[in-house]
């Protein structure tokens, strides 16, 4: 008799089929980069089978080890903080401009820098964001299909679990995982075509109700978000610029578009935990006036979050703004993940910086000049943090001034079809 | 009490550090690219913490697994053996001339694509010569340094002793690695100087008597190979053209230059197997008629020989000839390793394909027309192959046609300093 593996090996096999034909929905030739933490070789490993499955050209990995990435601050010379590997991501760039889908595998220990010296974290991640600009911009632009699904790395997996042996934490997490990404379902394709369906009618009011704001209350919330000029609402199944319409983010339950860069003003209390390249940013809270953050604050973390801000002019400012039910399947799992892919999807969130051309109406066909003048914001960087709970009541602020309940409570305040 | 590992922790890192210092000579301040199998996890973060102690910028890895490449000859469609990641050697032919050095990690399972399709394997190979010609390029003209050694992946050791279980198979190969690789010596580093001066002195001497060509006898073989003009011997430690002074291949036991392209006559046999991209290929004999192979004959592999000729025009050529004495450590200890790295170094051997630009006097300032002149080649594929054994007598021809013994029975004929 041998124990039980920790982690399901059917349900990993189902994640690496989602993650091929929900996620990337990947189309007969295409190649395929996949980015992945060393650790979660065995789902790399039945991705790559499931990629030529369905007919993959060529699929390249690249992986990521915590070691390696560890001997580096323990042992480097100083210089090499402002080092990064501009020429493979210009190349990974050139990629994904011809057709290449991306999938990248999250799971990393969201406190592995956390007790290295905050001043190379922020060196390196800086030349990190500007040799990835390249390979950024791609995605970003949704110019290719991409999807990014995760791995219960067993680092990651104490963070989540402290009190539980290795083992059990890594098969919790696991578990966590596969109900969050649909695949203890008896058909998870199934199961996402009926998600995809549910958000696409989210989308649909939210999209036909045109608000020019929105307006948030709540424990040290007081805020009011203006809605970029043409404005789109997105959310699940969307269609990339080389024509395939895939899930991104699995798992997914927002809904978001592209806020004005110019118009936010009030203040806004983070409601989880932001894990950012490794530190624990925590009790954010902020002023913004003219769109701009005049004043941060945090109980932890805030020398790297005032750092965050200062990577450029648009680090300051509003790149998307994202409402996810309280009640969403995360949410109720009641798991603190330390994990954007999770945490984001267990509330309404916004993220500093870059926005998203996509969240534009006829967004592909617009130029740099014109996504600005619409209020788009430009940074190097695209940061996500939790601002929702069942304590934030949010209205829409329709074109004539009228005020439309859009949450109440954390939870949506209209049904849709 | 727990079993002792298979692999000597401390030989490992033994083996790191000579990669880094003997090997590579890494200068502080320059970049380094590793690419390894995934099982040599180990060796590699071993590597990048003692290249980050010599100062290394920034340390990159690129695993490839086996799983992943069987995956491909079992579920990819036909298109995809005509792809390969050319956005990646690009780059990475960009890092190398911009001083990055370069550190390759052997070890991968020499029959790993023996049971599949050889028209696949062909056609992936040419592609991937193809796509890796900007980076071999720079490897080739010695623009920075580089280093191969080597790990005792499980399914190399396993060829190496079939006979044993696995971990008695790697424990033996990871030690007849450590030996071949002087790791085994009190001070692996001074043991290296004293190995390089040894060489240094066999190639001043050959680089003093200016043969003109060498002719083999010995069962099977009656080859003469002219050498090219201006040719130069090296083995050992040798300098790149960034200035620095490496070890390009641990272990090394090889002295070696450029054969003229078109000065290459007879008969000759292969006396050890050829392992090449997974295909066994034994008993190769072929014949030369103006430097060029009219015929090839092979016992085991002969289909795969004959793609392997049919690449280019200079694949039927000879690109170098090495001289090994019979009792060099590597051919003592009796293995066949079935890895080029190895047993070239336990026997004399030829290569088919690319020569070495270094393998000439001045060979950085001659332009492609001067090296194509004096009888270098010029392929995609450089193969190297075994001929010598201690059957096997060597003549060296000088210019006034006066014949100088310079190998009898596999060992050197002429002591030198
Ligand atoms: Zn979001
Ligand atoms: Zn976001
Ligand atoms: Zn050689
Ligand atoms: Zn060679």
């Amino acid at each position: 008799m041998t124990a039980a593996p920790a982690i399901d090996p059917e349900k990993l096999d189902k994640l690496a089929q989602v993650a091929v034909r929900v996620g990337l929905q990947l189309a007969p030739g295409q190649d395929l980069i996949i980015t992945a933490p060393v650790v979660a070789l065995p789902l790399v490993r039945a991705i790559t089978e499931h990629a030529y499955k369905a007919g993959a050209g060529l699929v390249t990995a690249f992986f990521s080890d915590e070691e390696m990435t560890l001997a580096r601050y323990r042992h480097a010379p100083d210089l090499s903080f402002d080092r990064a590997a501009g020429w493979l991501y210009e190349g990974m760039g050139k990629a994904f401009g011809s057709n290449t889908a991306r999938l990248a595998i999250a799971g990393d220990n969201p406190l592995l820098l956390s007790s290295e010296d905050p001043d190379k974290v922020s060196r390196a991640n800086r030349a990190l964001s500007a040799a990835y600009k390249p390979a950024l911009e791609k995605i970003v632009n949704f110019e290719t299909n991409w999807n990014i699904v995760s791995y219960p790395n067993p680092s990651w997996a104490r963070q989540v679990f402290p009190g539980e042996p290795e083992e059990v934490a890594v098969r919790r997490l696991a578990d966590a995982i596969f109900a969050a990404s649909r695949v203890d379902r008896d058909d998870p394709v199934a199961a996402w075509e009926e998600h995809n369906a549910a958000l696409r009618a989210r989308t649909q009011w939210l999209n036909g109700m045109r608000f020019s704001a929105l307006r948030y209350s709540g424990p040290g919330t007081d805020l009011t978000i203006g809605l970029a000029d043409g404005h789109e609402w997105h959310g699940g199944a969307s269609k990339a610029q080389n024509g395939i319409t895939c899930n991104p983010n699995i798992p997914t339950e927002e809904v978001f578009t592209t806020p004005h860069r110019l118009r936010v003003e009030g203040t806004v209390s983070s409601t989880k935990p932001l894990s950012h390249n490794g530190t624990l940013i925590d009790d954010i809270s902020v002023r913004f006036e003219g769109g701009r953050i005049v004043e941060a604050k945090a109980s932890r973390g805030e020398a790297v979050l005032n750092k965050v801000l200062d990577t450029d002019e648009g680090a300051r400012r509003l790149g998307e703004v994202a409402l996810v039910p309280h009640s969403s399947p995360i949410s109720k799992s009641g798991l603190l993940f330390f994990n954007t892919l999770f945490d984001e999807n267990a509330a309404s969130h916004i993220a500093l910086g870059q926005c998203y051309t996509k969240c534009f109406l006829d967004g592909a066909s617009l130029t740099p000049e014109q996504i600005d003048a619409q209020g788009g914001n430009k940074s190097l960087i695209h940061i996500d943090w939790m601002i929702g709970s069942d304590r934030i009541d949010i209205d829409g602020i329709a074109a004539d001034g009228a005020i439309v309940p859009v949450m109440r409570s954390g939870e949506w305040a209209t049904p849709v079809a």
